[in-house]
């Protein structure tokens, strides 16, 4: 498997473009994302019960389990719309739907920005009107951001039985639109071959490893979406379950959906560190993820970070309120690579040395217990004057 | 019911002293707290499974149900410490035991400051052979705060049962010592007679609803502490459940936790408002409590009222992620006492009305669903510069 050099539309039979078409005052901020053939298609949601009206609507579309593509708007979510948000959410995929020159049912939408303001409608529909099949797809990897201050992007490339099969992934987080929602969307191509069923469970167990286990600010937008589409134009024969093929593919997701995760921590507002913890040792994977998301969750954590102070004790004591049970004379904790507690008490470690470690732009923490053979990692990042400031003093 | 002036001494047969000893460098930093007779006691505890050294061994100290008094010393929390950790809590006890001239048995300890590192015992010790019965109450109240920016009492009276019952309660809170964990500590004082299996069975319940509804920023400390002590020096006959004298004690009791646990979040790190969220019509009073205090928990609503901004999407985005089920078209929220959504659509308001109540130093948020009759409140604080400042770039 390696990485190479590409866009969302890399994967053979996708086309994308992306334009400013006047929601947002001057960046890109409308992008259609297609696939020549229908795609199986698998998303995952917020899980916010506050669901924004692009959320319920594309729920829908995907009963079939096959999609063509997606219409994309940033600068206006269209989350607590009432009954207008969603008739303007059908709209904008039947407006999609008809420029592309495919059927409604095939066509998913994704909003992200300000919330409760409806949709300007028309600026979109004469949006919509200049997508093209051979636009910009860079232009799409642009559309969807909001504050983000870099583009996260990944092109991977493997045989699969013979076959050379592409996939690419784009995603926009934790940026804010005007400053109202932090939305995390991803969007996954792939020309591999592989039934809507079997890509649904596969992204749902891989979303629990990847994008559920990174932390901004603990706040659950209502329109977060994940989208894969996968068209088959590989040629490869059809994944089935538990094979070497799906062996494969699952490592080809697991990267590209890790990758996005990643930046998506990284970029989060106001950061300067990405923090990556990893728990070993815990009674249960799932354990060890809540301890790694809590640790990665704590302010306090997130404030020393910021502040390159070897804290440990905010570490251990976030890993006593993470809701697993832990014995805290097994905990040992390694901050940096450097061995920080053990056995119930403090180590001495070389200051000087974590002074320089703790300057890095990522930090790594480490907590080894006793309880089992669970692992599990989770990302954050640093929390700083500008969170605040972003958040606080740019007014709707 | 009125509230008097007065200390933590002022029901009757108490006495408490307070003194600098040098665990900080300047700052009172040693206190205690005594009955003149054996009192009932109740106390509560930090549910983090990192328990500090004075958490461990006052725990042990209660299984009698009776204490006489507390030694409490703030700068070093006596956490991560370790078996000597629990052997210098154990001496702590013993020296104020003696210098108080009552039994080991009945003393409790408390402790809060930086973790991980030993206490100074010769420098405690010292200092506890200075405290006296005759001692400064006032002393007491400022040896318990590290970097509190105002001290947090309440004295109430009423009458019982034709005598007149004095309850006094102080705390500190969610300011660092030196900055490695926000303590929350608190002690009531109260002349009632009452047996301690009563008093701890409604310190409980009244914890729930008074300071289990706080939240600074969502870490839970090692230390946590409220401790009760109803020593009956007043006279009326011990009170029975259920009984009108039982109702009478319960509000007092409320009254003074509720007026700590606020004075604890308005005084939160770097705040300039209090926050309170109270939910009604929710299922069950549990399902409001923690709707009210996911609000005032979320970063994002934190940091938009720090920057007065009317910004109610955020509130029911937090409201949709409290993990209580809720149907979205049958929320209503007020935002200081304005109408801002109702019905799953936004309310127009006046926008000058809501940026000048939005600057006043408490911001009430109120949520009204149609699910049934539970209500509950929660309060916190704004999420400002100086949290980040106070809890990044002061180093350990």
């Amino acid at each position: 498997m390696k990485e190479i050099i590409g866009t969302i539309v890399s994967p053979k039979g996708f086309y994308a473009d992306g334009i400013h078409c006047g929601v947002k005052k001057r960046k890109a901020d409308l992008g259609w994302l297609f696939s020549e053939v229908p795609a199986s298609a698998a998303a995952v949601f917020t899980t916010n019960q506050v669901q924004a009206a692009p959320v319920l609507v594309t729920r829908e579309q995907l009963k079939t389990g096959k999609l063509r593509g997606v219409i994309v708007n940033s600068g206006n979510a269209n989350a607590c719309t009432g009954e207008q948000g969603i008739a303007d959410a059908r709209e904008m995929i039947a407006l999609a739907a008809a420029q592309a020159g495919v059927a409604s049912e095939e066509v998913a939408v994704a909003s992200t920005g300000i919330i409760g303001r409806p949709l300007p409608m028309a600026t979109i529909a004469a949006g919509i009107r200049q997508l093209s099949h051979s636009g910009s797809p860079t232009g799409f990897q642009k559309a969807i951001l909001t504050t983000d201050l870099v583009e996260k992007n990944q092109v991977i490339q493997t045989e699969i039985a013979g076959h050379t099969v592409t996939m690419a992934g784009c995603a926009k987080g934790s940026g804010m639109i005007h400053p109202n929602m932090a939305t995390m969307l991803a969007f996954v191509t792939t020309d591999v071959a592989i039934a809507p069923s079997l890509l649904q469970s596969l992204l749902r167990k891989l979303t629990e490893v990847t994008f559920n286990q990174i932390t901004v600010d603990g706040d659950t937008s209502t329109n977060d979406m994940v989208l894969v589409l996968a068209n088959g134009q590989a040629g490869n024969p059809p994944i089935e379950e538990n094979t070497f093929a799906y062996k494969q593919f699952q490592k080809m997701l697991q990267t590209v959906l890790t990758t996005l995760a990643k930046a998506i921590a990284k970029d989060g507002e106001g950061a300067t560190k990405l923090i990556e913890a990893e728990t070993k040792g815990a009674p249960t994977d799932l354990a060890a993820r809540m301890i790694s998301k809590t640790i990665v969750g704590s302010p306090l954590v997130k404030t020393a970070i910021y502040g390159k102070d070897p804290n440990w004790g905010r570490i251990l004591c976030a890993i006593g309120y993470s809701g697993q049970r832990i014995d805290p004379a097994n905990v040992a904790i390694e901050l940096a690579a450097i061995p920080v507690f053990a056995g119930g008490s403090p180590l001495d470690y070389d200051e000087t040395l974590m002074e320089e470690r703790l300057t890095a732009s990522e930090v790594k923490i480490n907590v080894i217990l006793q309880e089992g053979a669970g692992r599990g990692k989770a990302w954050g990042c640093d929390l700083t004057y500008d969170y605040v400031k972003i958040n606080a003093l740019y007014h709707t």
